[in-house]
Order: structure tokens, then sequence, then C-alpha cells
């Protein structure tokens, strides 16, 4: 049976942009496990009240229910150590860790601060209120506000990935000699504004691109072939 | 036999405060390996001909010469498999590359942004003037306009720090239940400024300080017994 998976989508259904949903797909492809989606938008809480919590993405695997991203690659990896291993041994895993804390708090904000009033554009007609509200809240501004002047702010959020080049002049994935759940959280980060947004945040000929095509074309292309708008 | 070890040492030759002599330093440390340091500075390029290349830390362990402190924790791992491990399996070395690549890229230029007119003072006489000259050009402009105003500026600098203050809200260390080589990276970038500067870089109470505190204590107190300024 395939694991059921509650993915935030746009007022299109096939737009699937969260950067978070994101890591938990390509991770649930890492390990060959069949995912059955349901798109989801902001403010249907009621639909996640079997979690417990109202944020996606959250998987049913058969009784086991398991919310937030991380919590379910630690989840993954824990239930199916058979299979292709996500963050490696315990040490590798809190290794990992900061990976995914640096992604959250420096990357997905300053991807916030680029697209965040083009999301705006694309999420659902019975989300926008709630959309608008609670990123206004939370900016201390307006969503245009807060993406003005992107194209001469483009080049901080550029900087800021400075140690994903470093590494990527050293190894070819983040995982070393093969993509780990450490590619999918920053390759999931950046599926964020690829998809939701025609900003484009990466220069052609930052390394960081180039590990982006590579990773677009893994599992049969599963990222490439997200609907963009 | 112990290993030797070249050390960035000051005008005084006890104070030892180079961040990647740090990080090998605890290396060494964990790996249960006796050390015996040799006092070098800036200028002595000479000295390390042996190496190949002009900078510290460069340890020796008999017949191999290994400089660059990610080099000699790869080489550490590599020749002594039986003792703990620094980086751990081949995917964890790669996901630690990354917390190298972060403190390197962001913390490093942030500490120096913060103390390194102090620096000046701590250098030996012979020193001094190649070391203005050549930060002075590494930064455009003079070590004080570097570090003016680092009073108002310092709270940036902890925002930056925000992926270890995440990671240590989940587990003790860094490395997970046990210090790894991820840990002694970014104490032995803190080493720097607390041995070379009175200026106070971490909050009382921001868990950093509070993980740097257990990490001064690790064998038998290395870092805390280090002489600072």
């Amino acid at each position: 049976m395939a694991i059921l998976m509650h993915d935030l989508a746009g007022a299109d259904p096939a737009l699937r942009f969260s950067p978070y949903c994101w890591r938990t797909r390509m991770a649930l492809a890492h390990k060959g496990l069949k995912v059955e989606t349901i798109p989801w938008r902001f403010t249907e809480k009621d639909a996640l009240a079997f979690s417990g919590q109202g944020r996606v993405p959250v998987i049913q695997d058969g009784h086991a229910v398991v919310a937030d991203s991380w919590a379910i690659a630690e989840y993954l990896d824990d239930r199916y150590p058979d299979r292709p291993s996500l963050l490696g041994s315990s040490t590798s895993r809190a290794h990992v860790r900061f990976i995914n804390a640096w992604a959250d708090g420096v990357m997905m904000g300053g991807i916030a601060r680029l697209i965040v009033r083009d999301l705006l554009d694309v999420v659902a007609p019975q989300d926008r209120a709630y959309f608008r509200e609670s990123r206004e809240q939370r900016f201390g501004t307006t969503l245009e506000a807060v993406q003005a002047g992107r194209d001469t702010r483009v080049g901080e959020f550029r900087a800021t990935l400075s140690p994903v080049r470093l590494v990527l002049g050293k190894q070819a994935w983040l995982g070393g000699e093969a993509p780990s759940y450490a590619d999918y959280i920053v390759f999931g980060s950046l599926q964020w504004p690829r998809c939701a947004s025609r900003f484009e945040l990466l220069q052609k000929d930052d390394p960081v691109a180039g590990w982006r095509e590579h990773m677009l074309d893994l599992f049969d292309g599963l990222g490439r072939q997200a609907k963009t708008v």
C-alpha cells in the first residue's frame, strides 16, 4: 500500500511548491517507497486534525502518522533500515541536522524575502487572505514591501549559499559520492521558488545551479517534471 | 613518538590562538594521540618549507607530513581507524564538510570583523607589519576600520550562529550524543577570539556559550587551560 502524503497545492492542484513537502517527496523516492499525494491548502487545518497539528508534510504509512519533514526522514530510516539510507549512521544524522537547521534558519528566510509576494498569486483563492495576513504578521510589513528590491538583493542571497558551493567544489553531492537527505533539504528548498515563481535565484554558471540540474534528473526526473508557474 | 605540530604563537609563545590549530589540537586529543607543539609565527615561512606550503597547522607523524586542518582530520581518521572516529562514515564525513565550509565561510569572517585589530596587539613583533599589510589587503581597509562599531555589530554575528543554536536545542553536541569533529570546528573557531581578544562574542545565556563551557572541559580542560590575553 502506498504511503499517503498531504502535500501543499496551489490554486492549480497540480502546482506543488512546499519546500518541506519537496524534501519529503525526494526522501520517499530515495527510499524507493510509493507515495500517493493528497492536495492540501493552507486553510484546510481540519483535514490534518488526525495528525495533531496543522502543517504539511504529513505522511500516513499504515497506522503510523508522522508530521514534519525532519521527523519523516528519521521515521523512514528507522522504519525501513534495509532500504537506502537517507541520514546515515547516528553520528551522520546528527551532522545532517546542522544542514537542516542552516537551511531552515538561513535559506528559507532568504528565499521568502525574494518571492513571498509571488506566492500570493499561486495559492488557492480560499488561502489568499490567510496567506497574506499570516506572512505579513511574521514579517511585520506588507508582502509587497518584503519582496521589493529583489533584483538588487538577490546577490546577498546567493552569497549565503557559499557553504553549499564550497562543498560542491570538493564532492559531487552534499552526501558525498551519492545524494543523501542533505541534498534533498537544499534541493527541496530550491524547488519552492522554482515551482512557484518566475524569479531566478541562481546564476547559470553557479555550481549550485549545476548541481540542481543533476538533482532534477534524479528518480526519473521527479523534480524536473514538477509543474511550475 | 609524539606527533609534532607547528602551532601559531603570539609575542608570548604560550599564547596559541589559531582557530585552525585549535581544531587540530582538539582532534588529536579526541584520537588520544600525544602531540608536541612547535610555536610558529606568521613570517616564519621557511620553517614550513618541508610541508610545501606556508600555513599552520602542519603535523608530522613519523614520515607523514599533513597540512590544513581538514586534511589533518581526514588523515587522522584514515591512519588511526581503531581510535575514536572524528568524522564518522564516509557519508558522515561528507556532511561534516558542510559544517567546515559554513564555519570557514561564515563564522571565520564574522569573527575577524570583530577582533582583527585586537590580533595585532598579540602577534609577535616581527609579524606585526606582515599581519597588518596582509589583512588590510584582504579587507580593503585598515584593521581599525574593519573592527570599528563592533559593539553594535556583534548582534549580527550572534544571529549567524542560529544553526548551531538550533542543533544544540535538539542534541548535546553537534556530533549528537558525543562530540565529533563538527564540535571541534566550531569550538576551535571560537577559541580564536577567546584566547586573543577580551571582546566577548557570546551572551552568557546563549546555548552556544553553555555548550562551549562543556567543550572547554573536554580532555582534562585542554581548551580551558589555554592562555588568554
